[in-house]
């Protein structure tokens, strides 16, 4: 099968792209000192290329990324970096660790009371180091750990994301930035004990390979990318994108089949080019339609585009499936099977 | 079950703002004179309501949704009010002619061919009235009319979609604008013949209630609403959340497990209440949480709260399953079995 005989709109994946990304991150992050996030593409296909890779620790945000990775075999160490209530998905989990390593993210004491009523084993400590959203004050670490032990839990260690800290423009506060919410984490590590200090992502992978003071990344967008982490100028490709046809078309614009219903809209409106890489203004987004005018030329009824992305997590999560392509060739259909809660 | 005995995130449905709702809109625009979207909540559960309110001819915006409807034995009249160029899901749609009334919008020479040679049987001319998206040009319609007649397709008459005057704050202007846009479709359904004239939607739906040019309006938003809508001040009632769990709090601020993979962020973000009706202030979403500050008092861990979607269409198109609730009871479960392409 060839690029233009796939149903639109299709989420494809360039091989070739891909592969490019996950050499770059290894050669920054190798073996356990990277561990993929997999809530950025929610493919367990995605997930076996990077355990080829030699990563064989995951990060997931959902219970339900979770089972998937245990039942796809992916198993040996799941991190759940994500406070979890529900004691029918804690059960899910606890009953996963049969097959599988699993490690849960705690910063209270009703989600500590919460995973080890449900048999659950093992827990990071997640520690709050400036991002307003879970996570423990760093200076009740200490507690939150005594506690989680008192309960029988295992504490492997800490956990943090610097996520408001992605995309500071300016190197040195950059840099100064992150080293301010590395010393949280490893004064709250200090109080917390464990061989685990868990942190950072796509944004912040360099300045972590540059100064190793946590034991492991948390990256994500890395694999596929986006136009959003795209401004950074890493050595990253983007390697999906969401293809559309052209179903309507005159001199002042064009419209194709890839509307806000396939694409993440939180960041903002995706960019269109087409196939041979012409790019295109965007208007706007419907349901089901993106509107643009293409830089050069005019668009005709038919015509393939490539969306890119804004934001590739929620756009992953928007499809059931992905096709991995090498050039116009159509090589595999890998099922977007991490869906859903 | 009950309310707080949901997984969450959980779209919820509430069964008596939904029949206030259905039984508004069926006031206004009584049996086949209101031709209901399903791309507004992509469940046939909520479309047998629909039926039963005395709607039989149903509007849908992609193959799949057709198909599921024909499947579910809502075929009586279906409508698919998009242009589709995939000879596969076009065959699909000829298949299920067997068992529905399949009618497809037409706009260009390709659309029109596409659709005759998959063997679909009948069309309306899709009609640009000023949305910068699908439809021919409104002179342009008869010559479109007579190109479908000639390759043996039956036209049934003209659609138009008004979607860029749902919103229009003057009444006196937006009267106006919308009897423009009639204009235009009438001045085009003079060219096309046939007895359907299909437009209009939940913001306009008083104003062609008022002024009967069209034989149908093509309304979805209505049933479950959003805040988007509930702007114009109609008297349909918000019929949909998302209930999220606090899994974070603390006196500043709290995060419950609702993210931007829940929820449509196209139309910005949505809002948030306590179960009790008190308001908050959204600070922002990320993949699973929403981070928010209640208007009165604090958020404990294990809260429950209520988000009211920015845009009803593509948070529904984000889950697999709606509970329908009276009150604290959960009395049905709805799968969201139209989703996809």
């Amino acid at each position: 099968m060839r690029l233009r005989d796939l149903p639109t709109p299709a989420v494809v994946i360039d091989a070739d792209r891909l592969q490019h990304n996950l050499t770059t991150m290894s050669a920054a992050h190798p073996g356990a000192a990277l561990r993929p996030h997999v809530k950025a593409h929610k493919c367990t296909e995605l997930a076996a290329m990077q355990y080829a890779q030699g990563h064989h620790s995951f990060t997931c945000a959902t219970p339900r990324e979770v089972v998937g990775m245990a039942e796809a075999g992916w198993g040996d160490d799941l991190l759940l970096a994500n406070e979890v209530l529900d004691p029918s998905r804690l059960s899910a989990l606890a009953l996963a660790q049969r097959n599988a390593r699993i490690t849960i993210a705690v910063d209270s004491a009703e989600t500590i009371d919460a995973a080890a009523k449900a048999g659950l084993r093992e827990v990071l400590v997640d520690v709050n180091i400036g991002l307003p959203r879970c996570g423990c004050r760093p200076d009740e670490a200490g507690r939150i750990a005594e506690l989680a032990r008192s309960r029988g839990l295992e504490v492997r260690g800490v956990m943090g994301y610097e996520g408001h800290l992605m995309m500071v423009d300016d190197a040195g506060e950059h840099r100064a930035k992150v080293d301010e919410a590395m010393q949280m984490l490893l004064a709250a590590h200090a109080m917390v004990g464990g061989e685990v200090v868990s942190a950072g992502g796509t944004g912040t992978y360099q300045l972590h390979a540059d100064n190793r003071r946590i034991t492991e990344l948390q990256a994500g967008s890395y694999a596929l990318m986006d136009t959003y982490y795209a401004r950074l100028g890493h050595p990253f490709q983007q390697a999906c994108f969401v293809i559309g046809t052209v179903v309507a078309a005159n001199p002042k614009y064009a419209v194709a089949d890839v509307g806000l219903k396939a694409m993440g809209m939180d960041h903002g409106n995706p960019s269109v080019e087409t196939l041979d890489g012409n790019g295109a203004d965007v208007w706007f987004l419907s349901d089901e339609h993106i509107t643009f005018v293409p830089h050069e030329g005019v668009a005709a009824v038919g015509d393939r585009v490539r969306i890119v992305p804004a934001h590739i997590d929620p756009t992953m999560a928007m499809h059931d499936v992905a096709w991995l392509v090498m050039g116009d060739q159509v090589i595999d259909r890998w099922p977007i099977n991490l869906r859903g809660w």
